[in-house]
């Protein structure tokens, strides 16, 4: 699992707890939907920025959101 | 301050910190040295992989790394 493969199951995890739509949450974030959906599906990787953009809509900090990535990877490695 | 300034300064304090060479950090973060210069100057924007890969020589968590950041912009702000 890469870790822009990563990112994508978690972004769509908390997205789906936080129950917000790819929609609300690009206008919350000031990001592209079609972005969005390319993010969830691990087609691009985020940035710093779309990193500090993204999280607070989606109720965690920027770095609690890297370390649950973090941990996403490290339990596929030992999955 | 830009969150790609930030993350320069950060970078560049912890390598100061850990007395690596630009060139060591290149060779044991598997990044170019031209990247990481353009890194620390706040030119170039990390993404995710990059902050994952460089994190560990400078002998910190990722996710550590994005908080200092985070209060590196947020002193900046107060300041």
């Amino acid at each position: 699992m890469t870790t822009e493969q990563a990112f994508g199951v978690v972004l769509k995890r908390l997205r789906a707890e936080k129950q917000i739509s790819q929609e609300a949450l690009a206008l919350e974030s000031g990001l592209d939907r079609t972005f969005i959906s390319l993010l969830e599906r691990g087609r691009r990787q985020p940035s710093l920025s779309t990193i500090f953009q993204i999280s607070n809509p989606l109720g965690v900090e920027a770095h609690e959101l890297v370390k649950v990535v973090m941990e996403e990877l490290k339990n596929q490695e030992n999955g």
